[in-house]
């Protein structure tokens, strides 16, 4: 079976997932191959969401879809919350089966009852309402940051995890403590270099909801259930 | 610029050389694709340079090889120092640049005046002489564990970094501090497995070459030298 992973959204992101598969591989009795096209020149999603005059990443995208196509992957996956506001021209351009990270994600909060969640992700995440759309078909109440908050977080994404530099953690937990007074049951981490700050940091806090193990979860239960 | 990564021997080392390489990449202002097939099927190298009868890991090389070539990759990398065995096969049958971790270490050796070195490696690697073909061409002195220490470093690869479980690290420096008394200058960490392990666990020790780091580091010079 052949996954392919659309990558490079961010390239540190990508690593980290398939960090995350290959440890759920490991116990795995499957011939698994995995193909990864890491792309970091692909135009910063947020940037074209906030302004649609900006370079649009779509193109980028889909001419990684085509490649992946060449190598028959069963799957298609992508490590990256904010691309998936493009979600609809992926699977109009393909006829691989496409798993997505956001739709995951939420399908799993109603799985555990959730009614109030948090969401910790990019201004373009935010904006586009890629995840309120899907949270309202569940009637799970979305809970985001104030503005000062957002930046902090877009900062922490941006000049921090992207940029390779030190994070403020206090500053994260300050965010968090937030959305959790404002009664989030869960708060996702909604973007994958957040994912990364998790694994990087080795924070363990429970309220914590991370989409990207979530896509993994979901990749590899499909890996479980398909011949 | 496009780099091509032959992976999958085995997935962590692909995961931890991909990680190396995006943090080099990230103070260089080109614009990088990296595509990667993570093949963790190809039959194991060091069982069929001990035993030819057993299945041949180069068809399943060449397959990548072969996938990676219809992406226009400008480079090859592959960050298994074992399957160097097959070098002469790989380059036989691709026109792309392929750059041999085996032999940019031995040049790092040379260009670093080093006279006689220890080598950590796969039984398959030791045996089917990659290393010491290539440093008598420099009159650098091969050391090499003994079978006891050997059986320690095979297990290091086989049953802790390649099946996840803890290292006993004072196993490990056992056999570093023989090869260092028996007159090793340095000692290559000539396995990718010990190149994630020296990651892993945090390892500083200068006597120590990582073949794998040395394979990022050549696979930067080229694209800083490269239009």
């Amino acid at each position: 079976m052949k996954i392919g992973i659309i990558g490079g959204l961010g390239p540190l992101a990508t690593v980290k997932f398939m960090e995350m598969l290959n440890n759920r591989l490991i116990n795995i009795d499957k011939e698994i191959e995995l193909v990864v096209i890491n792309d970091p020149t692909t135009p910063d999603r947020t940037s074209y969401i906030l302004d649609n005059t900006k370079d649009n990443p779509v193109n980028s995208i889909l001419e990684m879809v085509k490649k992946l196509e060449i190598f028959d992957c069963n799957l298609l996956v992508m490590p990256c919350n904010t691309a998936s506001y493009f979600y609809k021209e992926i699977i109009n351009n393909t006829n691989i089966l496409f798993i997505n990270i956001v739709e995951e994600t939420v399908k799993y909060l109603n799985n555990n009852n959730i009614n109030k969640v948090g969401l910790l992700a990019t201004e373009g995440t935010i904006k586009s309402g890629i995840y309120k759309e899907l949270l309202d078909n569940y009637n799970i109440e979305l809970i985001i940051p104030n503005d000062n908050e957002q930046q902090i977080i877009s900062s922490i994404i941006y000049d921090g995890i992207k940029s390779g530099n030190e994070i403020n953690l206090n500053d994260f937990y300050s965010v968090i403590n937030h959305l959790k007074n404002l009664g989030s049951e869960k708060i996702i981490l909604g973007c994958t270099e957040l994912s990364a700050l998790k694994e990087i940091y080795k924070l363990k806090d429970e309220i914590l909801v991370d989409a990207m193990e979530i896509l993994a979860d979901s990749t590899i239960n499909y890996i479980k259930n398909t011949d």
